[in-house]
C-alpha cells in the first residue's frame, strides 16, 4: 500500500474533538495517506517518512465536504422560472412537476451524464460525499431508474417517491399515490436505496401520509430523513423526531418545541441556505439551533427548481453572512455535520483511520471560504486517497 | 492574421443595442475572431469560414467581465478582522491602515506576485478588464511603486493616494497630507496612472479635500472617479457629478437629488455588492438607479478589508437576489456597464471590431450566472483573441 505525505500545510482542519477547538486545527501541519485512508496527521516537523511527498506551499487542507442533501437525477433546467421568481413570482412546490415531465422523457444516458456532470462539478469544489435523491420520476420504473443511476455515483441514495403527487394522480385522492409509494414503488426501489425521504409541506404530503411513507420504508430497512418546515411551520420536524429519522432538512420555520425536539433526540437539522438565496426567502436561524445544542449540517439541496447551486463554499459563506454561524461552525457543519446527517463515521474528519477525503484550498486558512465568497478556492480534491 | 470560428454557441450575448433586447442575445450562434478582434457574430448557420473552428457544444458565450473597481496591490490579508466582523465588530475605514503597514514592508516581488495571482484568479472566472488602484502605500515612493506594479497587469491604473490619511499624519492637520497627495505624490505617480480617485467619507476625506485632490489630478491629465456614499449619505456623488468624474462608486446611501444628479450628468454608478455581503451592510438600491435612467456598473471592489471577492459572477447573483436587477440587467452592468465606467468602447460588447474578450460558460445561457450561484461556470476565457 503506497503512502503519500502532504506537507507544508498552512492550516489543517481535522475536526478531531480531542484537539480542543471545534475544528481540531493544526498550523504548519502535515498529513500522511496510506491507500485510501488517513494514516497520520500532526505538526510538519514531526511527520514520518512516506513513499511520496507533495509540498502544499502553505495552503490549507480541510476534510472533503459532505453534502447531505441533493437532487441530481433530472433532465432540463428551470432557468426561466428562476428569472420570473426574481421579478416576483413566488416559489411553490408545484414547479417540481415541470422537472418530472422532462425527466420521464429523458434517456438513461442523458440522466447518467447529467448526474456525472454535477458530481464532477461538486468534486472540483471539494465535495467528496454526496447524498442523491430520486423524486423526479414518480412512477415505479422511473423512481427505480433514478436510484440505479444515483447508485453509480454514491452509496448515499435516497428514495423520494414522495416528492410531490404527480399530475396523473392529481384528480384522485392522494391516498392512491401514497399506496403506490408505500407498496409497489417501494418494493421496486428498496434494493437501490439506503434512505427514505418525504416532502412534508402544504402542497406535498401531510403528516399522516408522511408517517405512513417513512415507516413503510423503515420496514424495508431504509433509514428515514425528512424535508421539514421549509415553507412554513408544520409537523415535519416533530415527525422526524418521532420516527427516529437521521435528519430533518430545511428547518426554516421552527417553533420552540421543534428546536427542543431536535436537541433532545439528536436528529440533525439540515440547513440549505442556497435555497433561501435562490428563492429570496428568510434564512433559517442557525444560531438558535447551535445555541440550543442541535447538530447542524449544511448542504446544497442542489436541484433545478428551488436552488441550483452545487457549491458548499457558497453555503458556508451564506451560513456566516446570513445565519450567524462562525466560520468554524459553518465549516464543521459542512463536513462533520454532513457526516452526522448521513450517519457516517469514516468521513467528515481527518484523523488516522478516516477515509482520505480532503480538499486543498488556494488560501492559508479555511477562514477564506467565507472571507472570499464566490472565489473557486479548491485547487485539488482527494477522494479515498486519490486526486480527482 | 489568423481567424478562429467559435460555433455551436447555445446563446451569445453581444450587448449590441441594434439587436433589440438589452443583451443583443443570439441563440444558436457563432462568432469569428481575427487576431485580437471580433470579426463576425451571427446565427451559426450563416457563419463564414475561418482558419480554425471550435465547437462549443451549446455553451453560452458572454463578453468578458469588466471589473471597474479593484484594490489588488497589497500584502497580507485580514481574515481575522473579517471573522470578528461577522460576530459583531462593525466595519470602519480605519482597518485600511493594517494593510498599509503590511504593504509598505513587502518587497516589489511579493506585491507583483500577489497582483498576478489575483488577476489570474479573475481571468479564470471570466474577467478580461480590471481597474487596479493604489492606496495601500500612502507615501510618494509606495504609491508610485503600487502604480508601476499595477501597470504591468492593466491599462486601467488608478491613483488613490487619498484612500485614508496614513498614521504618520494622524496628529497633523489632514491638510498636510492633502498637500502631499496633490503635490509631490501626484507628480511622482501621474505618468503611471490613468485615473485619480478619492475616498469621500467620514473618517477619510471631506468634500473640500476631495475636490482639491480630484481637480489637481485632472490638471495633470488624470480622469476622476470617486468612492462615494458608502457608509452614509454625503457629498461624494454630487462632487463626482460636479467635476465630471467617470464614476461614483458604492452609492449605498443616496438622496433623490443624488440619483437625479447621476441621471442628468451620465456619471456611472458603480455598485459593489460583494462589499455589502462581506460587511453585512444594506445593499444599494440598484432598481431605483436603473429605473431613474442611471448607468450602473457592477464591480467586485476586491480588497482585503471590506470584501475580498474577485468573483464577478457572485456580484451578478447578488445584484439579482439582493438588488432586484434582472439577470439581463446584472450581466449588462458587469460588462457594458463596467466599460462605460472606464470610458472604454472596445470592450464590454461582442460586435465586429470589439476586442475579442469573452468567457465561455458551462451552461446553455447567461441566466445560469444568477441561477447557479457560487458554481464556477467559466470554462474558458479569451483575452484579445487568445485563450488564457
Amino acid at each position: 500500500m503506497t503512502s503519500l505525505l502532504l506537507t507544508n500545510i498552512g492550516s489543517l482542519v481535522t475536526n478531531d474533538p480531542a484537539r480542543g477547538d471545534l475544528l481540531g486545527e493544526i498550523r504548519d501541519a502535515a498529513l500522511v495517506m496510506e491507500g485510501s485512508r488517513v494514516a497520520w496527521v500532526g505538526p510538519r516537523t514531526e511527520a514520518p517518512a512516506a513513499d511520496g511527498a507533495v509540498d502544499l506551499g502553505g495552503r490549507a487542507v480541510i476534510p472533503g465536504f459532505v453534502d447531505s442533501h441533493a437532487h441530481l437525477v433530472f433532465a432540463g433546467d428551470r432557468a426561466e422560472e428562476f428569472a420570473a421568481r426574481m421579478t416576483g413570482t413566488p416559489y411553490s412546490a408545484g414547479g417540481i412537476r415541470t422537472t418530472v415531465a422532462a425527466t420521464r422523457q429523458a434517456t438513461d444516458e442523458v440522466l447518467t451524464a447529467n448526474v456525472g456532470r454535477l458530481v464532477t462539478e461538486m468534486r472540483r469544489q471539494g465535495t467528496t460525499t454526496v447524498e442523491i435523491k430520486s423524486g423526479y420520476g414518480l412512477t415505479v420504473a422511473d423512481e427505480a431508474r433514478a436510484l440505479r443511476i444515483a447508485g453509480q455515483f454514491t452509496d448515499e441514495t435516497t428514495y423520494l417517491g414522495a416528492h410531490v403527487v404527480p399530475p396523473e394522480y392529481a384528480d384522485d385522492p392522494a391516498a392512491d399515490y401514497v399506496s403506490l409509494v408505500t407498496g409497489p414503488m417501494l418494493d421496486a426501489v428498496a434494493e437501490h436505496a439506503r434512505w427514505v425521504d418525504v416532502f412534508v409541506e402544504r402542497g406535498a404530503f401531510d403528516e399522516d401520509q408522511a408517517r405512513a411513507i417513512l415507516t413503510a420504508g423503515q420496514a424495508k430497512g431504509l433509514v428515514a430523513r425528512v424535508h421539514a418546515n421549509q415553507l412554513g411551520e408544520g409537523p415535519g420536524v416533530q415527525l422526524a423526531c418521532e420516527v427516529g429519522a437521521a435528519a430533518a432538512d430545511h428547518c426554516t420555520y421552527l417553533t420552540d418545541a421543534d428546536v427542543d425536539a431536535l436537541a433532545s433526540t439528536g436528529v440533525v437539522a439540515g440547513l440549505l441556505p442556497a435555497v433561501e438565496f435562490s428563492t429570496r426567502s428568510p434564512y433559517p436561524d442557525a444560531r438558535r439551533l447551535v445555541d440550543a445544542g442541535v447538530t447542524v449540517a449544511l448542504a446544497t439541496d442542489c436541484n433545478p427548481g428551488s436552488g441550483y447551486s452545487s457549491s458548499m463554499p457558497l453555503c458556508i459563506a451564506l451560513a456566516v453572512r446570513e445565519m450567524h454561524l462562525t466560520p468554524a461552525e459553518a465549516l464543521w457543519s459542512a463536513t462533520a455535520g454532513g457526516a452526522a446527517s448521513l450517519r457516517r463515521t469514516d468521513v467528515g474528519h481527518l484523523t488516522p483511520g478516516a477515509r482520505a477525503d480532503l480538499a486543498v484550498l488556494d488560501a492559508p486558512s479555511y477562514l477564506h471560504l467565507a472571507y472570499r465568497p464566490g472565489v473557486p478556492l479548491t485547487t485539488q480534491t482527494f477522494l479515498a486517497g486519490r486526486p480527482v
